[in-house]
Order: C-alpha cells, then sequence, then structure tokens
C-alpha cells in the first residue's frame, strides 16, 4: 500500500507555479459551488505520519479556498464533556454541515491505530474497530456527505531525515517534540499496523488516497486535485448508490406477531398499583443514587401507537427522580441545523453526561415508523437505517450507557374510546388532533412496521419491552419494574 | 427582606388539597399556551439556603407540569470546556428557547454570594457583580424573556433543626452533607450577604420572591402561583417596557467625523508589502504559539462597507496561523434554533476555548448597522444594544480574552469601482448581488450608524481599529501589524 508513496515523487517549481493558481481558481469555484448547492457537507480526514505535511496541507487548502465556510478540527485530548460520552461523540459534534468543508486532523482511524501500535488492543480488536468504522463512514457517505481521506506517508529514511531537519531550524524546533521520536521509534510497526488499518478502511465510497509527503509541490497538488475532482463529479451530480440491505421478510402467513400475543386484558386494581407505584418508584430513587450509576448513564426511549399513554409512563419515572438529573428530549420535526447533519445527529448532541439520565419521547426510531409509513424517507433510507440504530446503540452500551426501549400499544378499540373522550374532554383536546385520526387509518401499516422494527432492532444489550397498554395501570408498573430490574442488573 | 419569611407560613393539607388540582390543572394549561404561543422563554431561577426545599420544590413543577417541555439545569462543577470560555458561558448554553421552561438551579448569583461569604471577595466586588447580573437579567427581560427568581429562606433555628431531621432518617441521610454544615456555621454571615445581594438585584423586571421554606405545601402552593399568575399575565400580552436609553448625540453641525479624517490616500508599494506581510505574519504566527497564549484566546471582529475587503484581510491573518488553531464565523442570517435564543446568544456559542482563535466575519454589530438602518429590529433594540454588546465584551476581555474590533472603510468612489470590477470579472461576480446596491444607496445612514457605534462602543480594552481601505496593501499591514502590537503588549 505504500510502496508507491515511496517513491521520491516530485513536482518542479515550474510546474507548481503553472498549474497552481488554475487548480487554486477552480477549488474556489467548487467550494462556492458546494455553498450554493448546500445538498452536502464534504469531510477531509488527514491522517498519516509525523512530519508528513500534513498540517502544511491543511494550511494550503484553507488558504486556497476560502477559510470562512471551512472548519478545520484536531483532535488532541478528551474534554471530560468529551469523555463521559460515547467515543464517537466528538466526532459527531465536529460534523460539518451541508454546504461546508470539515477538515478532521486525525479523526476516527487515529486511536484504534495508536493503541493497537502500543500493544493496547489486539489484532482482532483492531480489525473490530475497522469495521465499525466502515460502517460509520457508509453511514455518512449514505447520508449524502462526500468523504476524502488523505494519508500523508514518509519511508523511515525519510521520517528520519525531516526530524532532524525540522529539529536543527531553530524556526521549526518546537515541531519536533519527544513523542515523535518515540513513535518514530515504533516506524516499522506503526507502518504495519497503518497498512492494515487503511487496507480495511478504504471502501469505494470512502477511499484512502495516499500522498507521499516528501515533496510539497507533490503534495499539495495531489491533494488539491483529489479533491477538486471529487468536488466537481458530486456537484455535477455523481452520487453513490446508498447502500443495498436484504429484503425485509413477508409477515408470517398465519397473521401472528409478537403483538397479538399480547395479554390486553391484564389490569391492575386501584389500591395495589398506588402501593407498587410507590414501592418502584422508591426502589428507582435509590437506583438513580447508586454509586455506580455515577460512571454511568441511562437512555430510555419511549415509543407506541397515539393515545397509548406515553406522557403518563414518563411523568411516572420522572416523579421518582430528582429534576437535576434527568432531562425529556420530546422528539418533533428537526430543526434547519438538525436538517442539514446526519439523521442521527440530532439524537447525538441530547447524549447525557454520566451519572444522568435522558428519555427520548419519540426517538431515532421514527425513521423506521412514521418516516416508513409516511414516505418521507426513501425505502432505502429506512431500510438502512435499522442497522445504522444498531450500530448507534451498541456503541452506547459498550460506554456503559444503560438502554432501555418501550413499545406501548393498546387495541384498536381501546385507542377510538380513547380518542373520543379526548375529544370530549376540554382540557385534553389538545392532545388529538386530525393527524392523530390519519395515522389511525394506517393502523395495518404501522403494526407491520413495529413488527419489523422490533425484529431487526430488538437484542440483549439494548431490549424492546412490549407493552400491551390498554390497562394504564399495568402498563405503568410493568415500565417501572422492569427498568428497576435493568438497572439492578448493571449497577 | 427575609423577616417576612420567618412567620411560620403554612397550609392546612385539607386547603392545600382543595387548591392544589386547580393550580395544577392551570398551570398545566399555562404551560400548553406558552408552548403554541412560542413567542418568549420562561427562566426560574431557584436560590436559597440548604435544606429549604428547593430540590422538592423543583420537582413538584415537574409533576404539576409536562416535564417534556421543562429543562431543568443544576450547575455544579464547571466543565473544563466550560472553565476555559467567560464566566456566563454555562448559564448562555442552557437558556430554555422561546416557548420552553428553564428551570436553573444556583444559577449565576450563586458564585458571587458563596465568593463574599467566603470571603474570597470584597463587598464593593460583590456589588459590581450584582450589577453585572442586573444588566444581565435586563438584557432577558428586553430580549423577552419572563424571569422569575424563588429565594428559599429557613430561619437559623429552622434550618438546624431540619438538616438534623434528614439526618436522622435513613433515607433521607445522603442528602445532608459535610458541606451543608460547614455553611451552617456561616449561617449568619450567609444570610447578611445574600440579603445584599438579593436586595440589589431585585428589580422590577425580574423581582425575587422570598419563600419561606418551612412548611411544603405553603412553599408549593406559593410558587405554582407566583408562577401561573405571571405565565398568564404574560400570556394575555402583559410585556414589560423595553429599557429606554438616552438619545443619540446628533451628529456635529461641521459634518467631521472620525471616518471622514481617516486619511484615504495612503499607499503601498508592492514590494515593501510583499516584504512586511511576511514579516508581520511570521511575527503573528510565532504569538498564536506563545506559551502565555495558552490561556487565552483571540477575538478578531471584521466589520465594514462592502467591498472594503474583509475577506482579503482575514485571509492574510489565517494564512499566518495554524489551520488548528483558528475558527472563522460568517455571520449571516439567524438559524431557527438562534432566533428563538436571545440576540448574543449566536455569537456566544462559537466562543472559542483558551489557545484559541475565533474571526467574525461581520457581528454582533449588525445589530447596530444593518438591523437599525434596514429597520430590522425596533429603535428600542439596537439601542440598548450598546450597552449589551459593551458589558458581552467587557466579559470577554475580563476573562483574558483578547478583544480586537476592525472598521474596514473606504470612499463612496472607490467602492463604486469595486463594484463595477466585481461585475465584469466572472470570478467575482458572485461577489456582487443586488443588495449591495441597494445598501450603497444608504450610504449616509450607515455612515451615521457607524460613526454612533465607534464613538459608544470602541475603549481601551476592546478597542475599534479603523482601517482606511482604499489601498489594500496598506490596509492589510495595518490590519497585522495592530494585531501584533496588541498581541504583544497582552502576552
Amino acid at each position: 500500500m505504500f510502496e508507491s508513496a515511496e517513491l521520491n515523487h516530485s513536482i518542479s517549481d515550474g510546474k507548481y507555479d503553472r498549474e497552481m493558481p488554475k487548480l487554486r481558481e477552480a477549488l474556489l469555484k467548487a467550494q462556492y459551488d458546494l455553498l450554493k448547492d448546500k445538498s452536502f457537507p464534504v469531510i477531509i480526514i488527514i491522517g498519516g505520519v509525523d512530519g508528513a505535511g500534513k498540517g502544511e496541507t491543511v494550511n494550503i487548502l484553507n488558504e486556497w479556498m476560502d477559510p470562512r465556510h471551512i472548519v478545520t478540527h484536531a483532535f488532541g485530548e478528551m474534554s471530560d464533556e468529551e469523555r463521559e460520552r460515547p467515543r464517537m461523540w466528538r466526532y459527531w459534534r465536529a460534523l460539518p454541515p451541508k454546504g461546508h468543508i470539515g477538515i478532521l486532523f486525525g479523526a476516527w482511524h487515529t486511536d484504534p491505530i495508536v493503541n493497537r501500535v502500543m500493544g493496547k488492543i489486539s489484532n482482532v480488536q483492531l480489525a473490530l474497530a475497522m469495521e465499525e468504522i466502515v460502517r460509520f463512514e457508509r453511514m455518512l457517505v449514505d447520508e449524502g456527505a462526500l468523504i476524502l481521506k488523505f494519508w500523508f506517508h514518509l519511508s523511515k529514511r525519510v521520517q528520519k531525515k525531516r526530524l532532524r531537519a525540522l529539529e536543527a531550524d531553530p524556526k521549526t524546533r518546537w515541531r519536533v517534540t519527544d513523542t515523535d521520536w518515540e513513535r518514530f521509534k515504533l516506524y516499522d510497526k506503526f507502518r504495519k499496523v497503518s497498512e492494515t488499518a487503511l487496507r480495511e478502511t478504504s471502501t469505494g465510497d470512502a477511499p484512502w488516497t495516499v500522498v507521499e509527503g516528501t515533496d510539497p509541490n507533490y503534495r499539495y497538488l495531489t491533494v488539491g486535485r483529489t479533491l477538486l475532482d471529487a468536488l466537481k463529479k458530486r456537484l455535477a451530480g455523481d452520487k453513490p448508490a446508498v447502500t443495498r440491505t436484504a429484503a425485509l421478510p413477508k409477515p408470517a402467513l398465519d397473521g401472528r406477531t409478537v403483538l397479538s400475543r399480547l395479554n390486553y386484558s391484564k389490569t391492575l386494581d386501584h389500591k395495589i398499583y398506588r402501593r407498587q407505584l410507590e414501592k418502584y418508584q422508591g426502589e428507582l430513587n435509590l437506583l438513580s443514587r447508586h454509586k455506580k450509576f455515577r460512571n454511568k448513564s441511562l437512555i430510555i426511549v419511549f415509543e407506541g401507537v397515539d393515545a397509548a399513554g406515553k406522557g403518563g409512563s414518563i411523568r411516572r419515572i420522572t416523579g421518582a427522580l430528582d429534576a437535576r438529573h434527568y432531562n425529556v428530549i420530546p422528539v418533533a420535526a428537526p430543526t434547519e441545523e438538525e436538517r442539514a447533519q446526519p439523521y442521527l445527529w440530532r439524537f447525538w448532541r441530547y447524549l447525557p453526561r454520566t451519572g444522568r439520565i435522558t428519555i427520548f419521547d419519540r426517538s431515532w426510531y421514527g425513521r423506521v415508523l412514521v418516516e416508513r409509513v409516511e414516505k418521507f424517507c426513501s425505502e432505502q433510507d429506512w431500510m438502512r437505517a435499522y442497522h445504522e440504530i444498531n450500530d448507534f446503540e451498541a456503541q452506547l452500551v459498550e460506554t456503559g450507557d444503560i438502554v432501555l426501549k418501550f413499545w406501548l400499544t393498546i387495541t384498536k378499540e381501546e385507542q377510538l374510546r380513547r380518542f373520543r373522550e379526548r375529544e370530549k374532554t376540554p382540557f385534553k383536546s389538545f392532545k388529538i388532533t386530525p393527524e392523530d385520526w390519519r395515522n389511525r387509518k394506517k393502523w395495518n401499516d404501522y403494526e407491520r412496521a413495529v413488527c419489523d422494527m422490533i425484529e431487526r432492532t430488538s437484542n440483549d444489550r439494548a431490549p424492546w419491552v412490549l407493552v400491551a397498554a390498554n390497562d394504564k395501570y399495568s402498563a405503568r408498573i410493568m415500565i417501572l419494574k422492569t427498568l428497576c430490574e435493568r438497572m439492578t442488573a448493571v449497577l
């Protein structure tokens, strides 16, 4: 992989001076076209060996184009707010919005590579990390992003010379640190691990461009042209095909589903309800103040058919908690800033710090429910959402978050009864809109979508809990009890 | 101030049970009206002595109303991202958007009070801090916020009893920490300082309600009713009058202004320009890597007439810097999320961490320039903006940020020449729009606005630098030189 970047590639000053102005002008034009077009973000990832001119190249890109519409992020030490979230959170918050260029300096590839070189993770763990990255970048591409990845390479001999030269010059001495020499000692290992990592993450959608870092002219023109070509191609409408996913299984012939098997006739006496409510709320309160919970966070998702009692259930949970520890996120239409980002961005931004609880009232599952049924997104989009969501939740669980998802369901008759009651009660009438009646007409479509969703996204680590909620009391107790059991099991 | 909160106020359970359901229903209704109305945010500030039921009351509010549209923030230890910004940054990021209720637990009043009690600041410093708070809250109110401030009080005797009782009960023991007892020893001092602080920050726009914390029934009903009354009044259209500000002075009779006295005929030979550019860019680069700069940040504002060369000047600055250290924020129309917040919010969110540089290409001065001239906001709004901006910048400077503001100006003839040139050059034609021509017709109005702006917002700590930019070379050098001098002076 690196052989072709050890050929002492170089470009004469004369040729550079002839080509550069044209390239620069074309890049600037493409940047403004992108800004006007506003339909996709450009993500430029910069990696590679020390001293190979990564920083200089990024500076040149900022010089050639309009720096006002480029955001450059370097990922150094994590801040404490970053440490308390899943590993990828810091990258999500750095993603450029549509129409903009984001340069990510040492992004998601860096840690796994360095950790492998340092022996902190095994080859298998490295492979898994790379696989995760491939899926993540695939998601970005499917969401419309144009990703360009540049790896700056130097042969061992040249790197040594380069570091020595930088050190010799008083003006550049500051750039060579002990860490650089420490890392140089690991050159061979670093090379080997990088090669594996690059090979495994060089996909058709987001390939690596290996750039020999010896000659600045060569370096700048290579990166500039690669970027220009990709930008122009994309602006001309050449979009990569969205990931194919396997077709969904047809519903079972006998019509039996996980929903039809629920027991909707369970009831709970009010007196027992009051007693159990107090019991489980007390338990939940203690659990939320558990010592071990200080390093974890709890994410609860509420989804369900209209009028199934999500709001009431959420209030029974928050009623047990200290308002300083939780946050309820009602999910409605995305804002303009959210629409300029990948679909999951608007949920990532609300992930809690450790010791805290976030309750999503509706969630990322909107993609495979309402957006699927109402055709707000293409079939490709909601089909790929299943594994995107699974990847997302896997990261939460891996970080130590407790993830629980409740599906609240009532029978069609019970829904009708509740709709009518809402219409009659002045105090509740704001809760019933023509949209609710429209959704009701699509009951079967929704049911199909729900069954597919449960089939594809329920798993041990982030299970769906199906709650037959015709009887509010028993539903609420079931929810609180499940929550307590889950937290007890994890803590 | 606290005498009337030491009268053992209490409300019988019977009365409470009769009143509470009505209050609760009315509050919920008012909350939904607020959500529909979406024209103002509600900020509830909670302060007071330990054990007076602050937490319980906040929980009750969340129970009575819909917790999905309330955000509760408790301000504990600062995160490192917060420590690297001005003191008020953490509060700005916690402000609720219009239509929502934000409960701030121990907000901006807390630190000054605690610091005075601990003897860390003097009485004068406390008074200054309170004055700052009054101005901050005034700004929030002028921006439309409804602010409610509750101070929970207990007499010394009752607090002691309360802490003992909490400690005696195994279920509540965790709530009493050593810090609570440490603080109790300072009760008298705390009472005295709080009284001063409350008196000085109890304004007509945002008065304190002192709530005796002894009896829960009394506490909950008092807070609930106060909130309900304020919400209903405001929803009914009763908005406080916006702050009056002193009239602006008329322009001088002889027509002489700071702008007319600039020397527009300065020029700089290209060769000298190249040499000086290199010199100052090199200097700026070294300064940006200065050890002392790691604890500071640099905020540069660019404003100027159309076609005065802001973009080119910014590129000469960024060209000297490492892309990892700066960020350019082009200021255009606010996004939907920004429109739901006070005017300055969209600038606060981009304040840099330490060791970093943020360049604003147009800025918060839009309020007193384009918004004033084009009448996008009321006279009251831009009139009060002068001192709001001064307060904002004072906070930046106080934090150790270096603030520099450049006003780039060219003569009317030179602007015409540049507009025409832009129209003729295909590469630059995107830079000239009908709006530019429209603005040009209002040249005199803008000039008047600029003179007022400089008069009112230029000061030693955050000075305006007026740059006559008919000659681009001399303008750029002047900007770079000023920047270097300022940084050298501060570092």
